[in-house]
């Protein structure tokens, strides 16, 4: 599907080994796509379930990725996003460039972004300056605390969205963690998602910084402590190869904990990933 | 859902009449668009399956028939298209306009455009120097004399191209004619889209000249004759109510036979009916 590096050469002689042992048809392809800029990322605040839309640097960061997965000849033959309008327009940018519109699309608010709960629509550094740093901080980045509810009055809640309103049966008091995010969005990749890459077929997921952490959690078994560092910069590609059941194959040039492989300027994406820390302190 | 015209009180009465017998709850909303002008309606060639874009005027059409839409007050919850992205886009253009991204997605050959076999690829005015007027006109608008076919050699057949490849027995000698168009529209329709308007969903269908003039035919039972002169015109939302059977209810200010009421500028859209008609003249 895409050519591994020939600088690593140990690395590549295992990645053959296993290949070789896998069998050509029982090898996966699997990508994942971070939405591109959105509007409150620029405002720089907490958006959760908010529907906002990309930025203007969002729509071309999103096609940008869709040049390089159809570079990398990937040719996906389904693909999952979520009830958000800023993982949709993404995938319809990497749909356009890849010349694949036509494939069939599920969406599911089960790979929504985490909802920030009663953080949601609020500026990140007035947060901080009225919370403090480390306060938000562990919001933001520990694994199970989750930030405070928002209850059946507030707009936030998903009871009061036409989207959610019938699909499940919402708490009086909701907000969400990592760790209760994982616990959608896992179940849905094992019961919707997995089935389509053993049938054969290269899947697509445009999705969200916290649902797309929860999945490659679950792909390369990261711990808890170490998940809440790691970030997967926006608009570019992550491509997994996973073997017949699944397991990741490890490929030359990943950035370790993940085995997925990201499509582009490698130095930029190093960059881009130290990037996203750095948006509180 | 949307307002109808108060100054033809005689035909409002009788709607008013239908709905109040057919009760609010039974009444279904079903919205048809035609893509928007593609870069071969503006070529001047025969399209068919062929996977033209829309052009920068079809980008247009299909956002401002989302803008209709929109200001109808018409929420659909539940879309269909066919593969091909000259319908696609525009779909993507009406849920952007709309606000309703998140809304599932079905794609479908069995929506597609007719077939033009081997007429596909062929500049519209040669074709008609070579066959002449007559015969281009009959192949055009005729019921249900077909174009010539096009054999598996043929980049044109479906069997060539990968998203029908699997889906179908595909004949060795391939073309459609309207009638034949019909015979995958209306299953289609009566197994896949009626059961969601019957469920209570708002349907919207983004698809093309031929397909929707089958399904057109099918719900307001246009005879052969009277369906081979009915021309829809592109990015034009065409809304229909239909009872408790789906039978269409009669709407104040449409262009009979049809008993859907475009959106937009009434006269605009008589003259853009009359356009279609011209273009082997």
């Amino acid at each position: 599907m895409f050519s591994v590096s020939k600088s690593s050469s140990l690395l590549a002689h295992r990645v053959a080994f296993t290949r070789s042992f896998a069998g050509a048809r029982d090898k996966h392809t699997l990508v994942l796509v971070r939405h591109g800029e959105s509007t409150w990322n620029l405002a720089n605040k907490f958006t959760g379930w908010y529907d906002c839309p990309l930025s203007e640097k969002g729509h071309v960061e999103a096609a940008e990725g869709g040049r390089l997965i159809n570079d990398a000849g990937i040719k996906p033959n389904i693909a999952f996003t979520s009830l958000q309008k800023r993982a949709i327009r993404t995938l319809w940018h990497v749909l356009e460039e890849t010349n694949r519109m036509w494939i069939p699309t599920i969406k599911s608010w089960k790979i929504n972004e985490r909802h920030y709960g009663g953080l949601q629509g609020l500026d990140k550094q007035e947060t901080v300056d009225k919370y403090g740093k480390d306060q938000v901080l562990t919001w933001r980045r520990s694994y199970d605390i989750p930030p405070p509810t928002v209850d059946k009055t507030s707009e936030h809640h998903p009871s009061n969205d036409e989207r959610y309103a019938d699909v499940a049966d919402w708490p009086e008091e909701f907000t969400e963690s990592l760790a209760t995010t994982l616990d959608r969005v896992v179940p849905y990749w094992e019961s919707e998602i997995a089935p389509e890459l053993k049938s054969g077929k290269t899947v697509l997921i445009a999705a969200h910084g916290n649902s797309l952490r929860a999945l490659v959690k679950h792909l390369d078994g990261i711990d808890e402590s170490e998940i809440s560092n790691l970030n997967i910069p926006t608009g570019t590609p992550l491509v997994y190869e996973l073997d017949e059941n699944l397991k990741p194959i490890p490929q030359a040039g990943s950035f370790l904990p993940l085995t997925g492989r990201y499509l582009g300027d490698q130095d930029a994406i190093r960059n881009r990933i130290e990037g996203v820390k750095n948006q509180t302190k």
